[in-house]
């Protein structure tokens, strides 16, 4: 097992997409290709007492910023290391990629380097995200596609269906459909078409979901346009995120507030550890014909390394080839 | 000043909206007209030692369930106590109308039973919902109008700014567009031509705006189409209420948390007050002719109170005939 890694994608490269990697490399005795530029690399390394001898290291001389357009990772940088990497995992160099860089970049680099699944029309951006009820589940898509249609709603559902089944070990994951109520009757075209999709499709179809019922773990897998998921997806980490923050403020705020905090910290912080995205790593992109994730931006070490145990989960699970044969 | 009540509307019905109306009557010295069963009403009153004798009470024979059709309000329940009250304000018997009933139904009602603003396309269900940064924003909107255009969206900021500004005192209020990035080339067709006509519009635009950065207060006017809209509102309350849910229980969870809870309950509570959307009572409906505002459905008689109070501001503002003038 080989996983490509884009040293230089997201808010801490090299120097904790290094480290992660190297943890990643002992601790599931995997191969790693650290895709960047070498000199930045070894130079990092050294500069901070790494030992990166383990690791291959493919060169490549421009990177994507975050805020770049998604676009250059095909045209005005053909020698980034997204690029670089993905064409290593399309020419079977490695047996998956994950990259904390620009999530446009990944999907528009997924679906046209790697390539996708036969069959599938558009790869759909995947995050996992942690409920209220002691779980997670996949919102499909959050933002590869913002415009959509029924049938491309169903092959989300279907491959999500798949992954969280395979990789998270869900049975028979609820899948939802993001509305603006319960009722069969709620929503547009684009709902009602899909509803009666889903309902058909021998997945574990459990009907539309509010905003209000996904955080309490109604589905495993929530199904949407890639426009309204987006905002759904950082609503949702946005207001838990301000939250917490506001409670630590709190905490602090006074001598009788501090002796409280250190009460009941260890349970709080074993509560914001529930709630934490970054023990979930990131999303896969769904549809690619190989495996491609995507990282939080923000990754340090150990979510780099959870995003590399992730990406070769979603190796092992094979669940690409299961996405295949379900979408026959 | 008189304002017209649906007795009928909500989870609370009849009893909470009986109760907030005789307080709003008392601390605020309006007229208020009672519109539903008229026995019912009586006989709830009796049973509940409840003085209303100051209150005007108008006889509906039916009402609207939460969960019925909105079309109901004009064909199927002409006698309900949301036709009947809609159309004694079209009328000019009260100042302004207040449901905690069906919001569908209410939009649908305020733009046919009510009428439209001159020059109004579409009247936008606009609620107020509380940031982290201690204020709030309005959204606009959230599922009144799923599928949306651009000159919708404008007019839906410039009414939600004259209501921000008159009502709500938010001096020079910040419009943000709703968008998956803050870049002026994110999002589709309709986020880029609203765009366009958002920065000539002599609105403080302060461009497009993540679901991230709603929550830490980034804007004062929030505009997006109705069913994105809808879903945002609904996973921001749903995060925010399963979060503080969990919170509660955990300082329940053991003796030293029990103490610790005790310590820093008032904070604590001060927090969650500020976040309380109850305090801030519902929505207007932006567009109608005459002022009409949503109370929440599970309103009990303060917060039922507080939205009387609010529909009341709405009226003296004289919001809608600045808006009539601004769209002029």
């Amino acid at each position: 097992m080989k996983i490509i890694v884009d040293a230089m994608g997201g808010d801490n490269a090299p120097l904790e997409i290094i480290k992660g990697s190297i943890d990643a490399k002992n601790e599931y005795q995997i191969g790693i290709i650290l895709v960047g530029d070498e000199n930045v690399i070894k130079k990092c390394a050294a500069d901070n007492n790494l030992d990166i001898s383990g690791l291959e290291i493919v060169h490549a001389s421009e990177f994507i910023a975050t805020d770049e357009d998604p676009s250059a990772v095909l045209k005005a940088k053909p020698d980034s290391s997204l690029a670089v990497g993905m064409r290593l995992l399309a020419s079977g160099e490695g047996d998956g990629f994950v990259s904390a860089g620009n999530s446009g970049a990944i999907c528009v680099g997924g679906t046209l380097l790697v390539k996708r699944i036969k069959g599938i029309k558009r790869p759909g951006f995947a995050p996992i995200l942690p409920h209220f009820a002691g779980g997670c589940f996949m919102l499909i898509d959050a933002g590869a596609n913002l415009e959509t249609r029924p049938e491309i709603l169903l092959q989300y559902a279907i491959m999500a269906s798949s992954y969280m089944e395979k990789v998270m070990k869900i049975k028979s994951p609820r899948v939802g459909l993001a509305n603006v109520g319960a009722e069969a009757h709620k929503g547009g075209e684009l709902q009602h078409r899909t509803y009666e999709l889903l309902e058909t499709s021998g997945l574990n179809f459990v009907g539309n979901v509010e905003g209000r019922d996904l955080p309490a773990g109604a589905c495993d897998v929530y199904v949407c346009d890639g426009f309204t998921g987006n905002l759904v997806l950082k609503t949702y980490e946005g207001v838990a995120k301000e939250l917490l923050k506001k409670l630590k403020e709190l905490f602090k705020k006074s001598t009788k507030n501090k002796l409280a905090a250190g009460l009941i910290m260890k349970d709080l912080k074993a509560m914001a550890k529930e709630f934490d995205y970054n023990e979930y790593g990131g999303a896969p992109i769904m549809g690619t014909a190989k495996p491609v994730f995507k990282a939080h931006g923000s990754a340090k070490a150990k979510t780099f390394k959870n995003a590399i145990r992730l990406t070769k989960e979603y190796v092992e699970a094979d669940v690409i080839n299961e996405m295949s044969q379900a979408l026959k």
